[in-house]
């Protein structure tokens, strides 16, 4: 593990924390009660303080934490473009799929940094019930309301196609990471092997991608929805 | 000056940072660069850390700070469906003059409260540095591009007019704000005067009013925009 590839992890998930905390900011302005709101608000300053550690930590590397972070601008771009939500409640599931997909991705790709790092990161992404949040919110609406669940669980289903897809996108496009995906899967042993090294790595990729998808599933079902 | 209506005047002014806190997070997602995306998350995190304050010095009262900021949830509702942006350097100055002359109220009528409470809301909301990039990009851009800039000016004409409007019905519906403009006028000294107490109220109302005007012409005076 290269110094180098853990400054990319850090800023992609520092760019992750910004996006969560605009996100957050237009779930407060559009929210439908105003105690959604007052919520919403202090999620979406909790996300930037994340944001700000993470980017400190990045600096103490000698880099500037944030060059690295606007490098991931358009990170997320294609998900934002390709899921315009209609609902309020449409739009809490696609963050929160969206944000748990990338924040399960960088969390697993984690294994590959040294211990003392990884706890580092933890301390910091461990600090938010952002999450806790919209389970809690959309179980309730699903509850009350079985015509909108079950097309809350079909855009569920889109949702997560698209992180995938964004995820992949990602890692195809930035070399620091795809080596971090492989160095990760060998770290926490997966039982796939290949004559190969490329059909190796391959595999080992796919198999990040197949534990996402499961952790997906698990999430779905807490909030009472079909994945 | 009861600390009902302190509290009142405390709630408006938190809900003012929520407010700002929203609007700036929304400012940094739709931002020209990553630059100016980074600046308006810290700023909009910056505003949610003013309301906090804000709500907590209205909980030294005994009161819930959250239960009064949100009788203030449609306090600028029409200013913002009245004003609709078309580019983000339209958006920015929205945000600048209408933050600026909510908080020019506030900060006029927190002359009806005492001496200590009024420094305590100094020192929360003297932490401000909103205005001053605000003033910076506006400048720079009404610099750059003087056709934009007399459409800007003209906005801002627009815009003064709708958020002098909207404070107006503030105090107008809001016996506790109507009660603090007139004391905060008694305070300041204005040299109007009038044979009937009604009249004499009107009077103060209207200085109050006329000094906002006389403070965001100097606003825009310094971004070189004609008021």
């Amino acid at each position: 593990m290269s110094t180098q590839d853990a400054i990319e992890l850090l800023g992609l998930l520092a760019f992750a924390e910004l996006s969560a905390q605009m996100r957050l900011a237009v779930d407060a302005a559009l929210s439908p009660t105003p105690a959604h709101r007052l919520t919403h608000a202090g999620l979406s300053a909790n996300a930037h303080g994340r944001m700000v550690a993470l980017t400190n930590l990045i600096a103490e590397y000698g880099v500037d934490g944030q060059s690295v972070v606007v490098r991931y601008n358009d990170a997320f771009a294609d998900y934002e473009s390709r899921t315009r939500s209609e609902t309020w409640y449409e739009r809490v599931l696609k963050g929160y799929v969206g944000h748990s997909v990338a924040l399960d991705f960088c969390k697993l790709v984690a294994e590959a940094l040294p211990d003392n790092l990884q706890e580092r990161i933890t301390a910091i992404i461990g600090k938010t019930n952002e999450s806790e949040n919209a389970a809690a919110i959309l179980s309730a609406k699903s509850e009350s309301d079985p015509t909108f669940a079950s097309r809350l669980a079909l855009w569920g289903r889109r949702l997560v196609g698209e992180a995938l897809g964004q995820i992949q996108g990602l890692v195809i496009s930035n070399p620091a990471l795809e080596r971090l995906v492989i160095a990760a899967a060998h770290n926490l042993g997966t039982e796939v092997s290949s004559p190969t090294v490329q059909e190796q790595q391959k595999l080992e990729t796919a198999w990040v991608f197949s534990k996402l998808t499961a952790d997906h599933a698990r999430r779905m079902d807490r909030i009472g929805l079909a994945a």
